[in-house]
């Protein structure tokens, strides 16, 4: 039976691709956000759910670096980096002098501004809820043009006016499969973690908390730091090691680091993502 | 002659409620995006400029966090943390069994999640540019609320339908001033900073950097790693650090981290803010 995969919809959305791209055979469920999406696996609906966590241009996906703070019922089993290309896409026969309006979500707006001042100076902008509904609705309204990628074109029929439009080639998205349990060792691995302190010398102790890592030579590939929902200037760090949490040197790393936490929580540990041949 | 204020717009959005706070008697300068203000102020269309830089809720504001670490030209003069009331507004005479449609930013959307969930169970999502383009879209058309400000029921003419529909109740954003010089010493003062380093052995020079700060006792009450806009897993440090940038230990200390740095940049100090009473 084909894996049930849940993913940030609606169909047309860089989630689908990735998700595609983790399982082309995989029966693929929409959801209409980041929670749902984790809800979804959660409560058993999906097997596993792709969401978005990072963008080269945009930075974190907060909402998913929330989800994976709190939801002590998923792992991260899996990533995909993503290249970004970003298409500008009409209903059959329009040209770029009917287009009046240019919607998408802000993201994809803002990483496509220049373009837009130079080709479409006048265009007002209209924010959508997600690439394809913005896709849907181009091809709905006359002199309405989206920003979309290539499947939305091909789902919702729409004509594509320009290719690669976004301001900076490098546009990549890093997204992740959650699940009900992490990867076992694959050789070349990478394990995410989130933790947090309790008391005023924070400063202090994120030095020591990184100093584990440094110490043993293994490599931080990333950090982050989100703010508490309570108070600003309270954090929450996120990082990402190399290495799996069941092997040395990792695994003694994180015990030391669990114990000066008020919060830790190993997210997962994974293959590194790697670029088909 | 009063200052020229350049603030996030249009009229009606919470950067507005922050420019007004910070100077009531100000000239107030709306500009369509926070590059847009900055580029007044570099300019000298307007004297300084209000933008978000970081709320409780959504996490770092990235567009602010690029201007500061690209644009050499402005510095950091003030801080404001706002506390965020959103109000459901709509056009008079609507009840809330009439509402259809809600419209706002989505975060905005998103941080009154619960809220519709409950008692707007049916109503379906509209994305806006701003709070206040939502609220002025709300007004002119049948069975649509908005989530805004106070102001912005003002200006547009929008009847309150609820207040604080915001899920959690502590929901801060922090606002700066930005301007050509920043501000001298105060007595209480914060300097935020950005660096980063162009090697690979980044971890271990992250913890040096920070140990500069640690060992002289100096408090860094936020840190944050932006993603370089070039690749995934290079990144720009954000910190904010206790004291003046000319009073030592600050000053001692930006120096050493200055000289591990492939890039470093002093964002600017500034008085840390303070409630009015």
């Amino acid at each position: 039976m084909s894996r049930r995969l849940a993913f940030l919809g609606p169909p047309g959305t860089y989630s689908e691709d990735a998700a595609l791209r983790y399982d082309p055979t995989a029966q693929l469920l929409p959801f209409a956000s980041i929670s749902a999406v984790a809800a979804a696996v959660d409560s058993g609906r999906a097997d596993e759910g792709v969401v978005p966590v990072e963008n080269s241009l945009e930075g974190a996906v907060t909402e998913t670096a929330d989800v994976l703070i709190q939801d002590a019922q998923l792992s991260i089993r899996w990533e995909i980096i993503l290249r970004i290309e970003h298409l500008l896409l009409a209903r059959p026969g329009t040209k770029a002098e009917d287009v009046r309006i240019i919607t998408s979500i802000p993201q994809a707006l803002g990483q496509c501004r220049g373009f837009i001042e130079r080709r479409f100076p006048k265009a007002s902008l209209e924010a959508a809820l997600s690439t394809a509904a913005a896709v849907a609705e181009a091809v709905g309204r006359e002199g309405t043009a989206a920003i979309g990628n290539r499947r939305a074109a091909e789902l919702y029929g729409a004509e594509v006016l320009a290719e690669g439009i976004q301001d900076r080639a490098a546009n990549l998205t890093r997204f992740v499969v959650l699940a009900h349990e992490d990867h076992p060792p694959s050789g070349d691995d990478k394990t995410s973690v989130a933790f947090a302190f309790a008391v005023e010398d924070r400063p202090g102790l994120l030095v020591a908390a990184l100093q584990e890592f440094s110490s043993r030579g293994i490599n931080l590939s990333k950090i982050e730091s989100r703010p508490s929902k309570e108070k600003l200037g309270v954090y929450v760090f996120l990082a990402d090691l190399d290495g799996h949490r069941v092997n040395a040197p990792l695994a003694e790393s994180l015990e030391r680091v669990r114990e000066m936490c008020s919060f830790f929580r190993i997210l997962g540990s994974y293959p590194r993502f790697r670029e088909a041949a």
